[in-house]
């Protein structure tokens, strides 16, 4: 079968050169979306009297059952540079020449940027309904755990107590931002650059909203140089991704070292586990290590395709075709891990006493401790948290815990740094330092409290009930 | 003067360390947030009955004095580890130890992540205004060249005639997204984590929705752990910068390009312009290369910002103080290339008659030819298409111009591929291969015709006006 | 069949953790290297009596007859993790459960880090020798240019005469250090993990050395721990990648730069060109964009890799497990594009006379214009700078080439800036504007006289000829 | 004062546009290289009487003045474009318009490249130095440590016992490669490109042999268009960096994961811990996180080298001058932070107890009882394995803990798998299951075993005092 390139060149490419600039590997995924650019189009071409109506007509009747054919029903030669030329081949074997009408007033140029644009918003919505039910889970499972204290970490220290339902909440807090930045995001990849044809659009009086239309486009892009060249597109939505995956690194680390012997405060089901070929007793955490691993993956795809579309001229360059597949390769990865880390992650089975004992452990309550100290004897904060940094240091270095605090001891110390005794009653300062009480009283919105917690919750299942809603779920 | 480690440590840091850890020369930038945030935390204390009248006020009137003395009213010893301290030094040298009650239900991580939010959003919106000026000086620079008729390139190669104008007009398409996406990105700035204090929130009694008012913010954060850890609103912005340093690179690249002797379509201004030490003769496009080079920069901070973030567990870890100083010099990076390419694009001046000669040379309006073809005779496009490739081919070899193309030239490639003669009239052909016609015709939406360019302005004349007025300026 | 899972868990992975955990594509290219390892592994353990004589022998030549059979001899059930169960399977299907014995002392963490070391030192040496061989045509194309002069330029402005041997002979320098520099990682790859087993070695009495000396490592790692977890030869190896891939996307860049219809200095071939399906003039550089484009993959690769390796605790962790394929994918895009880049180049024609044009264009010969000044009249050259700067500005606006400018021209611009005049006779001053004696007279070492370049070339093929030798070519 | 501009241009750049390509701030850390190189260069010129012996004379007398007076003694103002400008001024101010025969046969872009080479030169070394410091500092802790245990891990699981010794071990070797690495790179690092000028050499009869020995390199670059343009030294030597820093990050977040309530095996130095301003309890590993953080600079650092370098045509473009400051930063941040960490791990206090009890909890010496199974009972391995994974599973179930394992309850699940008996005595067994036993027995070269570890400390210190010496240390 002849190619394009019979006209212009006496040469074809050699065989190296030709496997070298294929595309059909990223292609293969725009199949569908090629044949509906291609429907929408002609269709336009007919509507507006640019093609015969009757030619038209054979046009679409054989892209329908090339889709209806599948992908499988095209022929791939070497001869055949990309998915858009199988196509118009498969079409002339049906209807013969009158295929080269197909190609009126159009360039792959636009196609294949309109073919992107097509696969990328609906992968966009895949991993969006992903996102909503992780969240989903999440929130359950924090349902469960609302009075669970566990310890907060800062600098990996124990800092607060919190409850495990606090702590997979502040999860969906930033799945939230995830989801919703690929809603702006979308706007940007639900634009139309079909009619920019090869750059420059085309002498033929094409009917841009048409085709916009047709093809559930929000509007069409207003530059054809724009149009054909522009792939911020991409690099936006894998930036996306990138923040997306970060969440999940983030969450993965969190349960490989959860599930460490020292911490020990999660076992991670079987299902998601492996063992060693040496060292038989091993219960190793590899979806999450892998997971971890795979999140880096964006990253580098996010820096293949920047470093692409640095400083490249107007308009389109081959250099672009190479980032269709680091897209495809990142929406894999992507998809991948954010379904195996929603099941991994649900399926983990906190041990809650071993939390409680962490919440309790180690001073954690020491903050509370001072705010006492500034509610009921009114002195400045910093005086506050001199006197119980002291307290701490002291309790440390002689192995006592929290029990064996008392207001003595605290007015000694107080003394010792120069400042009045403060006599504060035992049970107070027993109540401070005790973990359940003390998220019981951090009960301002956005705290671990479990009435607060619960607030969290019902606001989340609302955006999360509007949003599967608006996507038909 | 007192610090906080007394309480904890009986050993300060090494000097060494203390330099390593410090925060100060990322911190200057946020001198005045940080007022801003001290301010509103403590104003909501005294209106919540947290914080005695008296005292707050006396806070109040203290970071009051500091804001009017500025900065270099702070002191900075090797025991002042950040701002905020030096901040809470400043007030107790002014009211003595009630500045400690300032710090109440407050903690560095919530108040270090308001601070940076706050001035954050200021840069963003500098910047949006950078680009609007931009898009504004590139669209009043279109209206000069909307006749002048220049070659558009795909592959580097002649592709069709445009005009200068509707090549500007594509800059200002991807502006438009970039300074879209800011807007986007905005939303998730503008939220407010103070009341997260250390990662658990606080038990006083505090109004987050008070400090949300009052420092202007849309919401705050609703979770404690997310708001003092999360640092994905940086990433994105930081991404949006990458975004527009790209597009900013694009247009560095052309300049550098047409300003060659090669292509000789461009004057550089002497102003953005050097001489070498040895090549006397030399004019040199340095800042466009330099801002080309500097757009890379945010690339690397995006990438260190990313790497920092990856797979770091909840809450705040001290990795996170690392990411601040990336950010500013992102957006100084990015505010700075901005501004002089600005100036620089603007102070351009185009060869007219050079873009024109290049739009006539090369058969780019070749296509036309094709489409004349397909509309006179009705031939299938891929049928003119090969005729037309042939005649370009037979054309180079022979050092024929567009001019030397007759009918007859025509028809005997049309015979000698196979197909029947086209009998296209001679003025027909011209007319077709003229660039100037060739534009003219091309009135598609988003086309190079000068009416189309003409509406496209318009409407962004429109875009402009709207949003300088939200800006109010 | 059995897997190792059965010992220590009672349920499987989900199918799709299992087929997200599995390296079993990123293995294949390990298939000949784990035989080899595990050849060599069971030689020894049958050389220390570790092993009983005879179970080893049915080992060994079982896994001979696998190496014969091939990849495809392996059965892949779900259960089947990686290459190395399979192919213990497939002994085990051949000898039973002796089969069992080839594992000891061994540990999947040593094996597979062997593996990937044995695979990569011959990728190393494969793209050194492509390395060599496009310096070879290199050399040769420049032998061809010796005297055919060319603009050299800097910020892309004419600079200086070179010749195009001289430009061909800078990327032959460049591809020497990237050739090099493989040499010298090379040294850190061929290194034996073997032994290391798990992480600790073992107790059995193995003999390291003999493993090291059957697989032809230079030496063996020192430290277990470090043996099984250490990936920096990998990170290392990518980052040479990303070096030559550099040289070649400058080489690519020009090779675009020089076919565009304004420089005009190449003719590209046929074969590594392409046409558009609407713009039948165009000839495009397609191989060179796209090669150009694939280069940044393996920035991208190595930012992958570096992020998965930060910060990740000793020792083996399955995050290792995604660096492979990342290390095969750099090495296939790197050989690819070395392959299409040498073989394109070379086949680039080169247009001569274009070449002289630009040579003589532009005022490239002002330096010696200013260096005869210093050399003749003993006036400093910032002096004689300043006289040339002014000649040329002058010129330039007046619209006079090269040939105008005489004696009296330079003395009246000398006495306008206050200098001297000059009285350099005119045949000097014309001798020093002329591109081909400007060129013969740079005959520093280093330079583009053609006596320079052809030692140069003289050096380059003694280095060729040794390292052909070396590699046995 | 005049500058180069005058002769070209009658229009100075912006105040903007000199600021914003100046590169004064990263010229500072050139100031010494650009006196030796401009010392170096006309001592050849005055050697091979291209400069008048009196002339070269007062610039070299100059130039040995300005040495003395230091980098204060140039004059800054908008017009000098950077050092070199600043210190040919300095020159002039002394000894008239002399001084600009300094520039003869020279050209800013030979001498930036050429003072670039001369610092990183003297920056390698000294971060080779504190390589080498590291490295005795953790040897002489390693033999501190020799016998005690410790437990190994692989998946962040127990897998192995091991020594602390053996550990800090792993980390020697990977400096070992950091620093061997930096030693290659040297080589390419150390070459002069002085004599290249402007990129075609000179007409003056310039001897490279002679400054390359003056400078001390190696050999001079062999071609110009190279020389000048060439960055791939920089890049190199930033890959080394980035890999030192990883290595860096993973002791760092060791020393993080340590330094928990929940792993507790070591104490961190006050001098190298924080605490918190809400939370007074708190100890927090800052510097190790910051550290940890600030690694990831430098991979950023070489991201925007990379991107800068990429697809950019020869041979000198300003896009490099962005390049240096990026090397020196990344220069830095590895400096202090390897100073840092050296510090703060070499301090660390090891909770050896806790360390012990590790290595004995969790069933880490199972693998032994696997080997002696084998070595005993002559099964093969992978029979042991399963045997041993399901006792692990049966006694991790009941709560067993390695004390209660008994040959009765070893063949009990023996059978149960279908598998002999195979009746171990019980000492064997609890002495496979003893940590200290189970360490000693993996005397192979390159295990845990005291007398392995000395053997290799052995071998570093001899590496160490040759190393040293090498540097005259």
């Amino acid at each position: 079968m002849d190619n394009i390139r019979n006209g212009r060149f006496k040469t074809g490419m050699t065989d190296e050169a030709a496997i070298y600039t294929s595309s059909l590997e990223a292609d293969k995924l725009l199949f569908e979306a090629d044949i509906k650019t291609n429907f929408a189009h002609t269709s336009m071409l007919k509507h507006e009297g640019i093609v015969d109506e009757e030619i038209a007509d054979k046009i679409l009747c054989a892209l329908d059952s090339l889709k209806e054919e599948g992908y499988d029903a095209l022929v791939f030669d070497p001869s055949v540079e990309d998915v858009h030329m199988a196509i118009e081949n498969y079409v002339t074997s049906k209807i013969g020449p009158d295929a080269g009408f197909m190609h009126t007033a159009k360039s792959r140029n636009d196609q294949v940027a309109c073919d992107v644009r097509l696969v990328l918003r609906e992968e966009i919505i895949n991993i969006q309904v992903g996102i909503l039910e992780f969240m989903e889970g999440l929130v359950e499972m924090a349902g469960e755990h609302l009075e669970d204290v566990f310890i907060g970490f800062t600098h990996l220290q124990h800092a607060q107590p919190i409850t495990i339902a606090h702590h997979l909440m502040a999860h969906v807090q930033a799945l939230k931002r995830d989801y919703e930045r690929l809603n702006d995001t979308y706007k940007r990849v639900n634009l139309n650059p079909l009619g920019s044809a090869a750059m420059a659009t085309t002498s033929f009086p094409i009917n841009r909203q048409l085709t916009t239309d047709l093809l559930g486009f929000d509007a069409y892009l207003e530059n054809s140089m724009d149009g054909v060249s522009t792939r911020d597109f991409i690099a936006e939505s894998v930036f996306d991704l990138v923040s997306l995956c970060t969440t999940l690194s983030k969450i993965c680390e969190e349960l490989v070292l959860w599930s460490t012997y020292e911490f020990g405060v999660i076992e991670m089901a079987d299902e998601y586990s492996s063992t060693s070929s040496i060292m038989p007793q091993k219960k190793n955490p590899d979806v999450a290590e892998l997971a971890r691993g795979k999140c880096a993956i964006v990253n580098g795809e996010l820096v293949t395709i920047l470093t692409i579309l640095k400083a490249i001229a107007y308009t389109y360059n081959r250099d672009l075709q190479e980032i269709t597949p680091h897209l495809w390769n990142s929406l894999k990865v992507t998809k991948d891990t954010l379904s195996i880390v929603t099941k991994m992650l649900l399926s983990v089975e906190f041990k809650t006493e071993r939390c409680a004992e962490l919440a309790g452990k180690n001073f954690a309550t020491a903050t509370d401790l001072a705010d006492i100290m500034v509610r009921e004897k009114q002195i400045p904060f910093r005086t506050a948290h001199k006197i119980v940094g002291r307290i701490v240091n002291e309790a440390t270095t002689k192995n006592m815990v929290e029990e064996d605090i008392t207001s003595k001891f605290i007015d000694d110390i107080s003394a010792e740094l120069g400042f009045d005794k403060l006599n504060l009653a035992d049970d107070l300062i027993q109540r401070a330092l005790n973990p359940v009480e003390n998220v019981r009283i951090r009960s301002v919105p956005g705290g671990p409290a479990p009435e607060m917690v619960e607030i969290a919750r019902e606001n989340i299942k609302e955006f999360l009930n509007a949003e599967f809603e608006k996507h038909g779920i």
